[in-house]
């Protein structure tokens, strides 16, 4: 349940979205909450048939319903009528948390330690003990929080909010309106060697890592530095926790990276891409736009544009599930194979 | 080795698990060691087979051995003959660190930043450069280790042990005797976007986290914010270094998430649950009580209690093992069957 | 585009390497990039002919081609014709790195806090705001950056490498010449437990992690410390990003682990062995020198030395692609199986 500082009302929230309303009771609304939680002065949603006791239980004050809602199910209770009631209610959250935000002042923490060549923007907050290491910039309006480390020659854009216990190594280019969430590791050494004479020799990672506008990157992800050149994250692209992005990759724009992917080095990722939870793509591969693939699914060729991808190695979609449909049979096949193998034999 | 600053002597470790022993010498034991590093001084154990080389070889003072032990394998050692050796050695090392844990003294780092409206309980330890952020609370006897960040109005309860470099998002609540690991991220923003207009439009994460009593995570891993209400990781709940939880899941008791497993948003795990290492397991399943699921199988539908699960997408263990054994056969069968079908149309 | 301060001549660089080049214009030379982004000072490789395009519009200073490369493609610029272009190129990197490494000089930040007890060698650079706790030790030259908490008794050799916002748990001894990149968490208690009484009981955890000379770990990896014993990484091993080791595996030398590789408990990996990204093995298995393991593989038995395996559950890798390269026959052979299945019913 979140509970907001600034309430609203019934007909506030109608009025804002302009539907159908049922208002029964003139209430302040002050949080938005699951059904089950909800108390007499929530906001909650109701769009998936699974969830009806949830509803026929609930106290909530305002529930936003599809158009179609049977409105005898719940007569005493204030409903929005609308046409995708979780976006709709989604929407609404958004607009009341702009309602509450402070008008963010420059807040730059005594703790912090700032090097003196550092470019600051204005109205920028920077938190307790973070490091601002030599020749970097932090861009206009820019939250960086508590215990995180910007190494020298990193440049952070505008807008952007870092979130505590980050590392950004040097050089790595940030631009705007970009979320890193906690323990995010931007721009480490990517991982090369060559093995020559009993022992594996580094390769030098001289390159940086540039993410564009729009991007967001989740809690402990690490994107690697190129070794010359760039890795790169195209704008608006969002990318879970726990991924692994190797050097030199080139990740599309609005692409969905889900928790715990890996993408090896050198390969590029097209536009608007959608990589499932443990999917693994091997290095220097090309992912078309627009292309989807299954959850922990392992890619080792590249992939044509739209393409569905399924399976380790991954194929066509489509025939892995027929295949995967097949299999239960194999056992069966394998025994009458053997059986008439045997009888052929003894034929023989 | 861990060497403990309280000797023992191998009579009262006898005495003390009232148990058969044979005692040679009179030694003071102070570690605990593996055979093959054991000195005169220290305890082991020995239970599998696997390791009777180190067991002629050891040099250990004093070894928990079966009750069937032939004791003419180390005739001037001293022994402990009893049931489960490893497990009643374990015992014995939980014991001993009682013995040598000095009483808890409250200790707040002067360097820890705490804000004057988080309430601190009694006996707290709060680690050099910690920020405690607005409206917290920590209860007595809880421990914080250095450079972690509590953010505003984040709840934790009595006998927490919060390892260092470790972030807890606003409105977390974590219960009692809970021990989160180096670099945990808990409560950072679920991964929730609606594609729209061409972009990914981020959904608001409003809810919490909330970790039951008894509950361990391990380092890095990470569990993420309710899109609104809790996600839940239920009573005595372990999970494992580099695990993802989604937003919205409620994990059950007493379940086991190994290393490096993913579980997406709104899925419902059940008590007594057991994932093997690097288990994806998709949104809004279900997963019953007791349930099993083998290693790097990815679950895409939801399973009944107590079934032991397999493979990707994952299946009845027992099924799945018929189809890898028949597995190898199919190359032979394919030969077969082209020849069989080539032959079958020249007769044609 | 990595810029050096000290520039380079392209006669320097070939006097250097002692090879054949084609001098054309006597430019300054200060920076490596890539193909595409190059300018009149930058030093580029050509080597994979897919990138013949960028060579063609390339504006770089000097380019190292291989032996036979045809000169009349590029006849106005600065050519260095050699065996093994992308090497020699890399070595000239490293080279180039050197000229530009200040001589290191122990800086000991004022905010950092370190121990009375702690012994720190010469030359030793310790980052704002790290924490070094009681007896621990820290060789020459070593440098340990930001926000880096190193535990009670944990010992670190010389000449090595701490990047920010690491975690190294007491007792764990790290030799010379190592890199931790951000985020990495050394030493955390294994994962142990025995379910009775209905909860999972903690076994304690009190042996720690050895790493010896030239490993490097990348960012968020996580190395667990032994229940009793070591946790070993053996002398030249490389581990990439996000990798898991579980409590009182052994680590050959110059082994090299992938991103998001997991290794479950006790299990011992032998010298060059390769295991690709997302691996996961099995406890107490043993993987032969020299074995290379397959992306994403789930290895559930020993691998004999030298072999090479692939799949979940992995099995010498020539007979999985063998099978995989029959999967795609199992839908037709199932519809053929079928039909003659109820044609021979038929007939009975």
């Amino acid at each position: 349940m979140k509970i907001f500082k600034v309430p609203l009302t019934p007909e506030q929230i109608a009025t804002q979205l302009q539907c159908k309303s049922i208002i029964k009771k003139d209430i302040k609304l002050t949080n938005v909450a699951e059904l089950n939680e909800a108390d007499k002065n929530s906001v909650c949603f109701f769009e998936n048939p699974k969830f009806q006791e949830d509803l026929k239980a609930t106290k909530a004050g305002l529930i936003f319903v599809p158009k179609d809602f049977d409105i005898t199910l719940k007569p005493d209770t204030n409903l929005i009528l609308i046409d995708k009631p979780y976006i709709s209610f989604m929407m609404l959250v958004k607009t009341w948390l702009k309602l509450e935000a402070p008008v963010q002042k420059s807040e730059i923490a005594k703790t912090a330690i700032i090097s003196d060549s550092a470019k600051i923007g204005k109205n920028v907050i920077i938190g307790h003990n973070c490091i601002v290491h030599d020749k970097t910039e932090i861009g206009n309006n820019t939250i960086i929080e508590s215990n995180s480390v910007i190494m020298k020659n990193a440049k952070i854009g505008s807008n952007c909010h870092i979130y505590p216990n980050t590392t950004i190594y040097e050089d790595s280019i940030l631009k705007n309106n970009i979320i890193l969430h906690a323990g995010c590791v931007i721009g480490a050494e990517g991982f090369g060697y060559l093995f020559y004479e009993g022992i594996q020799n580094k390769i030098p990672q001289v390159g940086n890592v540039v993410i564009e506008d729009d991007v967001e990157i989740g809690a402990n992800s690490t994107i690697d530095r190129a070794t010359i050149g760039s890795t790169v994250i195209g704008k608006g692209t969002k990318i879970d926790n726990l991924v692994q992005v190797g050097h030199n990759c080139k990740i599309g724009k609005n692409s969905i990276l889900c928790a715990q992917v890996g993408i090896a080095g050198s390969t590029e990722i097209g536009d608007i891409v959608y990589l499932a939870g443990q999917v693994g793509i091997a290095d220097h591969l090309k992912i078309g736009d627009g292309v989807m693939v299954g959850a922990q699914s392992g890619v080792s060729n590249s992939i044509p544009e739209k393409a569905k991808y399924f399976g380790t190695p991954a194929i066509d979609a489509g025939l892995k599930k027929r295949i995967l449909a097949s299999e239960k049979y194999l056992p069966k096949i394998v025994r009458y194979y053997k059986k008439m193998f045997k009888e052929k034999k003894e034929k023989e």
